[in-house]
């Protein structure tokens, strides 16, 4: 099945809507060459952030439920993508991923929780899945959201 | 009005020196094709850092303060570009915007403060100025800064 | 000499053998064009991350520990780069040096720490091992390490 079509499958059998639009001034994408940038997401279904996502790993979240959320995340930064190449059949491969996760002081665990997000890409675009990463812990995010995850993807010509 | 002028008004008009230079083995920038990588800067007002932008935003900085700490610091980073370039005017658009903001446990305001710096890309580089971006908290910076930024530029061929 | 026998000589010197491998769904490098990005690495000398490395620099781990953690962490990089390129001598220059350092509240020195991996980037590919830079303070990192580092690379044609 194509990229796109695994995709759609899963967004509609998990129930996870297209995430708002950037509200400042900043865009959710920019490509230069084969390489497209995404903007850091989060962990949106739909217009809510569901209230398990929201707080620090290792504090108020548990880290399975941090893992969702990067999941939910990645999905999020899919349809990103989607509405930059109009199809993830598109995509080369995945370069980058920075995974930040909301973390108490003490939380190490960071890999795990992206995790979340590493093993949707590689469920979707197989071996070409497989990226470049960071997992580090950070004192607060956006809307107290437990993860935010940006993305670089390389475009197929 | 070009881009460079825009630039030199403003640093004239809100009284931008020049930031210092880097005193350890890195650069200010470092230019691969048409991608300008630049480091991170701070809210230097050229060679001192005002004492409203010390500290955690959240804590003794307020959100306010933060945010023009975003704009002078974004100020910075295009001097950096236009050291690299020569003029402002070769810039193609901003790429990626990465805002790390000094943070109290519990600030979630994060988009708010790095607005400083994406208002000033705008307002200069008007929808080129648009970039992808991420905004997070950090529990320490350099210097005890409120923001620390760093950016990537397309160049116009 | 040439920067692959530099760095061999100085891994033998310093007893630094190759860290393990990635273990989940990502890789330690990706290639796109000219540019190879490096995931983040640790200070493992070998399978083991030395446990004065371990902890929140400013807290338990002294800042020169840390430098030193994060000099042993460029040297894992480093690893990561031949792998991909078979030798180091096929480095062109190093573009970009993300640092994160496990920081209590209060540390400030994230700059000196991060030095000791940019000091070992010049001392082997000289002028060309200097790099765009940031150094920031996490609350936490995986596996308490006390300091994590990527990496940004230009192949030579």
């Amino acid at each position: 099945m194509s990229y796109d079509s695994t995709f759609a499958q899963i967004v509609k059998r998990e129930n996870v809507p297209h995430p708002p639009s950037a509200v400042a001034n900043y865009v959710a994408t920019r490509q230069v060459g084969d390489l497209l940038f995404v903007s850091g997401q989060a962990p949106f279904q739909g217009k809510e952030i569901p209230p398990q996502y929201l707080g620090q790993v290792g504090g108020t979240v548990t880290p399975a439920a941090a893992q969702a959320a990067a999941r939910l995340t990645g999905l999020n930064l899919l349809y990103n993508v989607r509405d930059a190449l109009d199809t993830l059949d598109r995509v080369d491969c995945i370069v980058a991923v920075d995974g930040m996760v909301n973390s108490a002081a003490g939380f190490t665990d960071q890999p795990k929780v992206i995790d979340g997000c590493s093993d949707l890409l590689v469920q979707i675009f197989g071996a070409n899945g497989k990226h470049t990463r960071s997992a580090v812990g950070q004192v607060a995010l956006a809307f107290n959201i437990c993860v935010e995850i940006k993305l670089v993807v390389k475009v197929a010509p």
